[in-house]
């Protein structure tokens, strides 16, 4: 993944990827232009392995994150050093996502996204639609729906990773991984959607499985205490 | 801010905000290719006012959000219908937010704009540096850094509203709201970046601003429970 050369900037030719345009419109009467992308809809999914108890995210290379750590000065430069610059700059940790591209529902894109990426197959009554929200609010404005799903390792039945070109490896973390990944000061390679994510399991889910402590209390050697780890 | 017409699309000009480009790159020795936009890094700042217990969001309207409620047929035509389609589509809950465009500190863009968007003022001192992250991991990857911030009413020195065309309402929400906003089904017309915040204060601050109730225990009548509300 991390074997990077001959990076170059070029100007952008009629795109299926990027669609830009100018939005123009009057409000309370006054006009104005917003410029904007045509984007995809899409899903994003926590995967987490009840079995092992540890959070499935994927980790790929990507251009836009690399990009935003070369210098203003060296983005000039025709071609970018890669041993300045090398490729782990451009790694970002994820959670389970795809777009929406074909004429399947939702729960269909998102179970073949966990399939393809994380190996899992997993029943369509295994994910559990929690809420959607809007992927951007400047450039792209896109619906993404998020899931929750539980896996078990017998559910993993291909190798992930992903189809065609792509260069995805599957991460495993622990809750108190996550918790220290989200703690900390950053920069964190991840999208605000995964962080999201993150606090959304930490705050509805993690304690159903983490471990329990029991001890006997310290002042009477009686009572028991419980401590949550 | 709802006074909406007048809506068409037309092609993007040479954009000073939207800069497209391709991304080329050879990674395992596979050449590839990935369509960017050039973007600016920004901050976004949690408000919480202790006067009240309420957290401070911005409403605006967004074309990125707006477009993307209008079905693709409808898109095809030269004007948008604002009756089939009203500007409530468009309105966005935000974080206070900005981007980095001068060459000043991320606190000091973050203190200006809390005062500009929100109208409190904040000390410096007062800007607690949480975490930062990748705005997103598509077509652009710039950084967020995320700030949290305790205001009071005495600190509401201006309206708030942003600055030159922009139409922005302050808007306040309780605890309460706060959760029922993210246990919603969605679509939520927020960005993950604001949802991410939300879960972060609820998951590390709420608790300091819940307000408790004291009962007797309904068994033994001695015993007192205290309720979080």
């Amino acid at each position: 993944m991390e074997d990077l050369k001959d990076v170059f900037i070029s100007p952008l030719p009629d795109s299926p990827y990027v669609k830009p345009f100018r939005f123009n419109y009057t409000q309370n009467g006054k006009q104005k232009s917003w410029d904007l992308l045509e984007v995809h809809d899409s899903v994003a999914i926590i995967v987490f392995n009840i079995t092992r108890k540890v959070m499935v995210f994927v980790k790929q290379f990507r251009p836009a994150i690399y990009y935003n750590c070369i210098s203003p000065e060296d983005r000039k430069s025709t071609t970018i050093d890669t041993s300045k610059y090398p490729a782990s700059l451009g790694i970002a940790l994820e959670m389970c996502a795809g777009i929406i591209d074909k004429d399947k529902s939702v729960e269909h894109i998102a179970q073949e996204e966990v399939l393809e990426e994380c190996g899992y197959s997993v029943p369509l009554s295994g994910l559990h639609r929690i809420t959607s929200y809007r992927s951007g609010v400047g450039v792209q404005g896109a619906l993404q729906t998020f899931f929750y799903c539980e896996v078990t390792d017998a559910m993993k039945t291909e190798q992930g990773g992903g189809v065609d070109d792509e260069l995805i490896e599957v991460v495993e973390k622990t809750i108190p991984e996550i918790e220290e990944m989200v703690n900390s000061p950053g920069p964190i390679p991840s999208p605000p959607s995964c962080l999201f994510a993150l606090m959304w399991f930490l705050y509805n889910k993690a304690d159903k499985f983490r471990k329990t402590y029991e001890h006997h209390c310290a002042e009477c050697k009686k009572g028991k205490m419980v401590f949550v780890k």
